[in-house]
This record gives C-alpha cells, structure tokens and sequence, in this order.
C-alpha cells in the first residue's frame, strides 16, 4: 500500500514537471493552445505509454489513472497567467530539482514494472530509462529537434541507468521491496542533481571533430 | 448494419483524403515514390493504428480491411498524371472539404472504438482526436515538420474534441447509436468547415511575443 | 532447426550493421554516448519492434533474445577506437554489402512472421518491408532528418518489397520452406547490391519540378 501511494506520488510529480517542459517547449515554438496541450500531454504520457505498449499492460497508466489526464489539461488552462514568472531563474531551479526527482521516481516506476514481468537485467533496465526519458525524445522530436537527452553531454539517461541497477541489485538480493524502490529513486534523482551543480559531463566521443 | 456500411464509408473517404494529403507533403519534400507512398499510407493509417495500438485491437484496421492498402497504393500509381491538376483553387477546395469530412468520420470512428472498449470520458475525447489528427502529426514529423495542427491556430483538432464530446453526451443519455454518430461527425466536420470560411483562430498565447 | 538457426545469425548481422548506422548517424550529428547507444540501439531494433507491436508479438525480439542487446551495447562501446577507420572507402563498401545482406535477412524475417500469423498478402509484403527499413526510418527522423529511404531515388525499399512477394509466391505454391527463405532474402540483397553496383534509379515523380 506504501508502495502504491509512493508510485502514485511519484508519477503525479513526475507527470507535472514533464507536462511542463512540454508546454515550455511548445510556446517556445510558438505552438498554439491545441500544440501546447499535446506537447504537455506528449511529454508527460510519452514514457508511460511506451513502456505499457512494450510490456503489453492494459489499460494504459493514463486509461487507468485517467485524471491525470485531467490534471495535464487543467495545468494547460492555468499555465499562461504563471508563464511569465517561469523565467525567473529560481523557478528554472526548481524544475531543474523536480525534474530530477520526477526522472529517478519514472525510471525506477518502469523497472519495477519491467521485472514484476520477469524481464531480463538488460531489459528491466532499458525500459527503466525509456520510461525515464522517452517523453522528452517524442517532445523533441516533435518539436523538430535533435533530442536533448542524446546529445547535451550531461549523464542524465546515465542516472537513470544507475538508479535502474541498484534497484535490481537490491530486488534481486532479497531487499525489501520499499528500500529497493527509495535507493533507485535516491541515486537516479541523487546523481542527476549533483550532476547538475557539479556540471559532469559524459565522455566525448573521439573522433567528434571530424563528424 | 447500417452503422458498420456507414463506417466503413467514413474510414475509405478519410483515408484517401488523408492519403493525398501525405502525397503533396511528399512531393512537396522531393521524395522519390517509395516516400510518396510511405507517406501515404503513413497519413492514411497512423491515426487508426495508434487508436488501435492504444486499445490493443488486433487485428489492425488495415489489415482487417487490407483492401484498403491496395487502394492506397493504386492511388499513389495514378497520382502523378493528377498532380498537375492540384495545384488549381477550386482542388485546393474540394481537398478541404472532404478532409473536414474525413476528419469528422475519422474521429468519431475512434471515440465509438474507445467507448466500446469501455474507456473514461477524457480516454474516449483523446482517442478520438489522436484517430482524426495523428496521421498527419507523423506525417509532418516525418517530412521534418513541426505538426501543423499545432501551430496553425486553426482549431482543427479542437473541433474533433467538441463533436467526440457531442457524441458522448449523446450515447450516455441513451439516444439511438446512429443518431450520435452522426451528429458528432457531423458538428467536427461542420465546425471545421465554418472555422475554414469564416477564419476562426484559437486563442494565441499570451507570452507568445516572448518566446 | 536450420531455418531457427538461419533466422538468428540473419537478425544477428542486420542487427550489428543497422546498429553500425545508427552510430556513424549519431556520430555526425555530435551526439554524446548516450544518444550514440540510443541510435544503435533504435535503429537495430526499430524495425523489429514495430513488426511486434502490429503483429502483437510477446516477448519483442529483443527481449527474447537480450544478448542481441548487450551485443548492441558492447559495439558502442568499442567504436570509438574503430571509427577512425571507418571513413576509408573500402569500409564503406563492407558496410554497403552487410547492409544489403541484413535487409534482404530482416525484410524475409518480418514477411514470415507475418505470415505465420495468416496476414493477407499485402500486409505480408508491407510488414516485411517495415521490418527491413524502419529502423533506419526511425534513425533519421530522430536525427532531424527526411528518411533518406524515403528520397534517395535508390529501390532499397523496393528489393524488400519484392524479395518479399518473391517469398510470398513460393511458400503460397507450396515450395519448401527453406528454399523460400533463401530466395527472397537472396533476391532481396543482390537486387540491392546490383541496384548499388549499376546505380538503379527509382522513377522520378513528373510534377517534381514544379515541388
């Protein structure tokens, strides 16, 4: 039950922070209120309905918890009067820190998820990052961009990652289900902030200057 | 009886107005014919297969119907001697026209699929928009296009919403099942037609200068 | 046993040569290392995983055979030490052939699964056909890019397609199984590599000029 209501927290929080980066990127843009809405809904259901779709679970997450659905479309309608305070650079902090959070509680929503389906080690920890990341990939690639994720040299698919194996780790030896869940979260949201303030950079690729 | 002749009417017309609409974007982008028919049948199918991905329908409307790829690909051998001719006003027209048409039909389409399939109000409304409007979202991705729907301020998807929730409210309060079908197709199609003539815009964005 | 076996080293080798695409893509638009394992990775496995999700296979491929992902993750790996030597024009034509080979391998895999599954002639031809080439569809648009096999006036698409139905005819008349394979895989990857070696042009569209 604890598990549950953490899972539930953690998609809400997830689902918010991504919708907003959706609809951040949609006004950049220069989208209208129906791109705006689908860019919101794009970002924060994208992951989800991917991972649900390559595991084969029905009713999606957002059939099942349908007011989410709800919630997204409602931020939508209240976004414009609260974006002209998004560019203040604390509120660019605080998404950068809710972002973070919402990353390590999806990834870790997608591993549990993978492996409650017997996936192999690999495949719970690919569909941990895929539903981690792959809402922001679809907005970015909708919106006709490169995605971030893939080529902005911070380790944040890598955190993901991590966070994915310590929760196997402990899952597979033995560890209470909640300890698993709060350490994979911890270290995947853990990292990506300290990556954040600490500016870690993922390698270059060797021969980058001659691409 | 009447229902299913009438939808599968509804699913040609769309299909092969969606499927020109893939062809010019085609040949707009200089893409050889193997391009112009991907984009197509892309046009023509995205939006059914995502609806039927979604609610896990198999088999797929286009294989159930695979008559219908057969006349995708035949309109893609006889369009180039017609392509002259496309460029005159009243086709421009005549492609609007249907394409509302389609629109209404495609949607209404998805929202009845979604609500036999037993799907909360907001799952319904969604699913259908994503059946009218997705083949052309990939459409435009794939030509590396921002979505038009998502930038035009032209309320083409929101009228898909409007008559997906006529047509709910309708089937809720216990009316014939035909006689929603076609008031909801009929106020998508309408109100697109309206929205072309009369130059409706969706609202802008207040912080739009600033993007 | 021999078609099984057959089957994996086909998948086997699409998959390193597809992911070898994926990775000289990402390398030229200066992606970081995670989008670098994101483009192999989606552009060996793309093409596969949409075969499932229409034919609604479960386990994906990939997920079933998981050492086929370990196998994309240790190339990532090891590439940057080769990629200075991938620019030789020797190398390119090993890449040209392997291609050729794992299209001819992949398309004949998709064609036959889907008609295990009692597709309709077209949607055979068409799944085979996805299978084949929308790995690299995937990698391009990622990459911001109009598919190239949608607009490089090359049949590639087309060999598919018709080692395809070449396939299609002889398991339809009755042919042993194995000699289908063969052939359509085989007519497939040498009218590719003939279509390379002869530069074969897919016909241009008569309005193209007017574009």
């Amino acid at each position: 039950m604890t598990t549950e209501m953490l899972l539930t927290f953690a998609e809400i929080t997830a689902i918010l922070v991504f919708a907003i980066s959706g609809v951040i990127e949609a006004v950049r843009k220069k989208m209208d209120v129906v791109g705006i809405f689908a860019m919101a809904f794009i970002t924060a259901f994208g992951g989800g309905t991917v991972r649900d779709l390559l595991l084969d679970r029905r009713p999606l997450f957002w059939v099942q918890n349908h007011e989410y659905v709800w919630l997204v479309l409602l931020l939508t309608l209240i976004a414009p009067p609260l974006s002209g305070v998004i560019r203040h650079r604390w509120v660019d902090w605080i998404i950068k820190i809710t972002d973070a959070f919402g990353l390590g509680l999806f990834s870790i929503s997608g591993a549990l998820l993978a492996q409650a389906a017997n996936m192999p080690l690999i495949v719970v920890l690919i569909i941990g990052v895929i539903t981690g990341v792959f809402g922001g990939v679809m907005r970015d690639v909708i919106c006709d961009e490169i995605p971030v994720v893939f080529r902005n040299h911070q380790p944040y698919a890598l955190c993901s990652f991590f966070g994915c194996l310590v929760y196997w780790f402990l899952h597979t030896a033995g560890v209470v289900s909640w300890v698993g869940l709060v350490a994979g979260a911890g270290i995947t949201s853990g990292s990506c902030l300290l990556a954040l303030i600490w500016d870690w950079r993922v390698p270059e690729w060797p021969g980058k200057s001659n691409g």
